[in-house]
Order: C-alpha cells, then structure tokens, then sequence
C-alpha cells in the first residue's frame, strides 16, 4: 500500500508492507518515484516471547517485564547493523537497497498486541496485580547512512521524520489498549544504546507513564487554583525572564528549566499549546526542524568529547488529560564535563532526589555560546 | 570527646574530633584502647560554596544545584586515596595512621549547613522557588582497607557500621532544617562511584525526597482504607507467596519484590515494623550482618562479573509519617550479564516506565542458587 501527499516545505509518500514474520514496516519517503522492496526474503524470525505488566503497589505505578530482551542484538559490527538497507547480498531488517526515513516494529519489544490475554495471565492474587504487555514498540531509521546522526540530517529529512512520528502517533492512538505514544531518541553507547546506526523508538504503552501522570496531576491543581494551563504558565515564565532561554523562534521556545534535573537539559516548546505531535501545523512542524537542529548542535558543540542525550516527547495521553497537556520535547545529556558523566546513584536512583552539578543558567550560556 | 558503651555482640568507642576545616570527624572504634590521631595536620582546604534547592513545579519535587561538586575527586590512583589512612608521611581525610570505621563531612557535600541563608538566596519570584541547601553529607569509610569490600567485612565490623548509621541517624535528626536521613552505598565505577575504597554516604536531606513521599502518600492511602500498614501487607503477602524470598532469618526478610525495577534487586525487611534505624534493637541489629553479608554474597555470586551496585535505607522522614513508614533496605545493581548492564534510556529517564528484562522469580531463583 502506498500513499503520498503533499506537506508543508516537501512531499512524504507511504509505503506500508509486511516482513516475513508479519511485523510492519514502512517507508516515508521524500520522493515520488521511491521504489522500495517490499518482499522480505529472510525466514520468518520466531515472534518474541510475549511481555506482561506488574503493579508496584507501594509506589502506584506498572513495571514492564520482558525477559525476552535479553537476547537482543547488542552492537554488533558496523557491516552487521541490522538497521542499514539490504546490500550486496547481506539482508538486514530492511529489505530495501536504499530508504530516506523507515519505521519497522521491534524485533525485541517491551510491549506487544501479540501478549497474553488476560486469561493467560496468571492470576497471582491481590495484593499482586499482573497484565498482559499490550502495546507497540516500534523503530524509526532517520537515515540509510550508518555513520550520520540526527544532528546532521537535513530540515527536510527532519520535517521527514517528523512525518513519521506524526502518523505512527495517530495510527498508535486509535489501537485498543494504547494509553500513551512516546517518540524517543536515545543516542550514545555511554546510555546504553545497543544500536549505533542513527535511530529513535516508538513507545505505545498500555498505561499512562508514571511521570506524565505526575505531570497531569500538577497541571491539573494548577487549574483548579489559577484556571491556567501549568506548562504554558512556566514557559511564559521562562520567556519572561530569559535567562535560560537558548533558542527563540515565532513558532518554537527552547529554554534549560529553572530546575533542570540534568548537566545539559532542553525543553522544546511550540508557543501555541497542543497536546501532540499531530495537531502541530505545516509551518510549526517546518520550523521545528530548523530549530531542534540548531539547538541539538549547540548542545553538541558544548563539550570537546561525545554527547550521549535521549530527547523526549512529551505527548498528552491518548484517552485522557488531553486538555491539561502541553507538547514538548525534553533533550537531556549525561555529559557533565569532557571525559565526565552524571551517574544516577543512590540519591537519584534509590530516592529520586537529583543532584544537578551545572547551574541551568551556566548550562544555558555554555549552549548559547556554543553557536558558531 | 570520646565515649563508648556495650552493645549487642560488640563494644563500640566514639572518638569525635575536627578537620583543620572544621568539618567533623568521628571514629568508631572495635576496642576500647584503639588510640586515634585527633590533629588535622593540613592547611585548612577552603571549605565548598553552598548549594541551593530549587522547586521543579511541573514534576512538585525540589533539585539540589551543587556545582563545586564538578571538582571533586575523581577516580584517584590507589595511592592517592584520600579515604585511606594516613601513613608514611601521606595525609588523608583521616589523620589517623588506622582506623576501624570513620565518618566525617563529606568535602563536596551536596548540602550543608554553611549554605546561604535565605535572604541571600536571589529570590527568582514566583514560579520560580529557590531556597539554601541546608543538610549535610557525611562520607562513611568501611574499613581502612582499601582493596576490601562491604561483603568482605566481618559481622562484628557490619555491627559497627551499623551503630555508625544509628548514631548519625540521631545526631542528624535534631538537626535543623533537616527532614529525612538517607545511609546509603554506591559500589561500583559503573555507577560512577569516583573512589574505590569501601565506604558509603549519609545524607541529610532538608526535604521528604519524592519517592519517600510517594511511598508515604501509598501507605496513606492504605490505612485510610484498611487500617493497615501498607508495608507490613506487601511483606506478609511475600512471605504467604514465597516464590520471590531469598532469606529468611527470626528477624528479617529479603526477598525480590514482585514488581522489581532492576535485574537484580532484594529488598530486605525487619519482621517488626520501625519507622528508622535507631529503633532496631541489639538483637535485631546483630542478626542484620548476618542475613545481609548473605544476601549481598548471593548476589555479588550470581553473575561471572563484578557487581555494581545501590544499597539504600528507607528510613521513615525526621518530623512526618513516622507511623506510617516501614524502614527497609533496598539493594539493586544494574548488572544484568556478564559484561552487560542496564541503563536507565528514554523509557526509564524520561517516563519513569521501567521495563525488566529478568523476572524477579528468575532473580530470586538465580540468588537463592548462588548461595555456597
């Protein structure tokens, strides 16, 4: 199946098929005569052994588990990335000589619509509460060229995976049991990225997240005490002062928060509130693209040595809450210094008190003034 | 000031001094004759600028900013360590020439009491709250053995080790503008431990951190509904389970909870419920070394690798939810292979959603069968 159309500052065209052990891929391409392969001649791959939810009790919140990830694929040499194109011979996940942006369901998934039901579950009895891992997990190629990264992508190709995310958000949403669809990227063996050709996930979970719950609840007494929306209420605030602001465009806001957890923290801002990336206009999504690649590279050039980041979206969920959410994108960094990394130890990870060791408005200038 | 009494199993001699910049120092010792150098012999180092918390309204938790902790020792040769006695003319933190356990203030302390008082912190005005970092951190040195390690240590030694955490516990919890005690061992330089000699850390925070708070606002909603303590139902509910338990003495109980978070985690609980460490009594605290040198030797046998790992008290807060709290000890490692670990990425960093890649009946069945 293939479909295109026009976007605002390009042309996307959609082409769907199926590997050879039925999970999906597709193609965003940038041009109309793209011709993709669509026959997937690997044996069929054995499905991955269904995951299951746990709910921890004492903390009010889902733990996923699944062991099956165990097996995953962990960085394999260059000429053995399962995510370059097909070539010369060697088949990868992609059964293309070529793609521009290529989104394909995860081999090794935290989530699947292929779990257990809920009769298969064993019941373990309260207080001990287990569900099936229902739920999508999918991978975003940004480029056929394993030695690029997001930060040299083109706009365009930005306004491509843009694309992607936007139609993967709307296809997740309208699948039973999906509450919340997260676009990420994790970059940086330093992280723990098993997969150096550049690429981000997709998250359909079957629950609304711990912290965007956290989130809602704040904007959700902020309302009934003020009639105002919480986030839009502290970008203003941030706009206002200034001081931590690093990139400001007509459409977009980029600031390191007043309480930024991390050494290297951006939150991305549309200036118009919309729960998700769907409801962004053509010309907020062309100017995203100029602007998150400015701000990546500044946040790049900072340090002489590599930049491990995850950048985040943050979507309203897809039942609840969507008045109270407001889009954005939350870039953060482990580097703390050349040579350097924060680690999570016991004050983070044990009582979830951060310790930040970069002031936020040293961590803005150092990134204003890493513009060339 | 010295001062020693009995305690059960053991005989334990405080001997609290000063450095030459002030910060406090206080050995406890095995023996009533161990004789302790009390002079600081070095220039006073200048001590560390202040810190300040800052309100994260959107998430309601407050961040500490500290960012001369930038400097801080970071992973110095074995002959420069500076939690090792002072012997052959080298000067230490310690002055003396051995020791059996020692605690001082840490030199780059995440909080303080010198921290600037509220006045002088910059008020951002609203939305933006900073106040100073009122607390302290305390640095607590094992053994003077450099190349030991917490599993190494004796069962007296674990004793004297624990009295250390009561009587900082107490000392810290009349402090002003401190609200929770947290003893705690990072091990491991996968976790960004940034000295190798075998020690811990003791934070007094001048908040309830969010999990504690989290914890507590569960508890809360527990009792309200069934006049129970929550962790004393999540504990018995274990116990009557059995599948997850990994020891089990008259006193104590460590099992793998059933929603774990990390591939290897235990969490060990007095039968008796306390809010905090001083309320443990002499039986109950000898028969700790026991259980937990076997626990954490389980563990450390599992996997054919080092084990990095977090062992963290929860302590009930200083002033609030006393009757609500169950004071236990978590211990999680982040190993989850040989050669492989588990990093926090998108899901965890950005959502708080943990996905386990090992079911906690696999972890309890790989630690249960380590055991010699």
């Amino acid at each position: 199946m293939t479909d295109g159309g026009a976007r605002d500052g390009g042309f996307v065209k959609k082409t769907c098929t199926a590997m050879s052990d039925g999970r999906e891929l597709i193609y965003f391409d940038e041009t109309d005569d793209a011709v993709r392969v669509l026959h997937d001649p690997r044996p069929p791959a054995p499905s991955a052994p269904p995951s299951t939810i746990r709910y921890d009790a004492v903390l009010g919140e889902w733990i996923a588990l699944a062991g099956h990830r165990q097996e995953r694929t962990y960085l394999p040499p260059n000429d053995q990335c399962p995510l370059c194109p097909s070539r010369d011979g060697r088949h990868t996940e992609i059964p293309s000589p070529d793609y521009d942006v290529v989104v394909f369901e995860n081999r090794f998934p935290s989530f699947a619509m292929h779990s257990p039901s809920a009769e298969e579950v064993t019941p373990a009895g309260p207080p001990f509460l287990e569900r099936p891992g229902f739920g999508r997990c999918e991978v975003v190629c940004f480029t056929a060229d394993h030695y690029s990264s997001f930060a040299a992508l083109t706009p365009e190709r930005v306004g491509t995976v843009m694309e992607a995310w936007v139609d993967r958000t709307r296809a997740m949403s309208v699948l039973p049991h999906i509450e919340q669809v997260f676009c990420f990227e994790n970059r940086g063996e330093e992280i723990g990225v098993t997969l150096s050709h550049p690429h981000g996930q997709i998250y359909g979970y079957p629950f609304v997240t711990p912290r965007t719950r956290r989130m809602l609840d704040s904007a959700r007494r902020h309302r009934e005490r003020t009639w105002r929306n919480l986030f839009a209420d502290m970008l203003a605030a941030e706009v206002r002062s200034g001081e931590r602001v690093v990139a400001q465009t007509s459409h977009w806001t980029a600031f390191v928060p007043f309480a930024a957890r991390w050494p290297l923290e951006v939150h991305l801002y549309p200036n118009r509130r919309v729960a998700g990336l769907p409801d962004l206009t053509g010309e907020e999504r062309a100017d995203f693209a100029e602007v998150y690649l400015d701000v990546l590279r500044c946040m790049q050039a900072v340090h002489a040595d590599s930049l491990p980041y995850i950048a985040a979206w943050h979507q309203a969920p897809v039942r609840i809450d969507r008045d109270l959410g407001y889009l954005h994108l939350q870039i953060f960094s482990i580097r703390r210094a050349p040579g350097k990394l924060k680690y999570l130890a016991g004050s983070e990870s044990a009582m979830d008190a951060f310790i930040n060791d970069v002031s936020p408005e040293q961590a803005a200038r150092l990134i204003r003034e890493a513009r060339p």
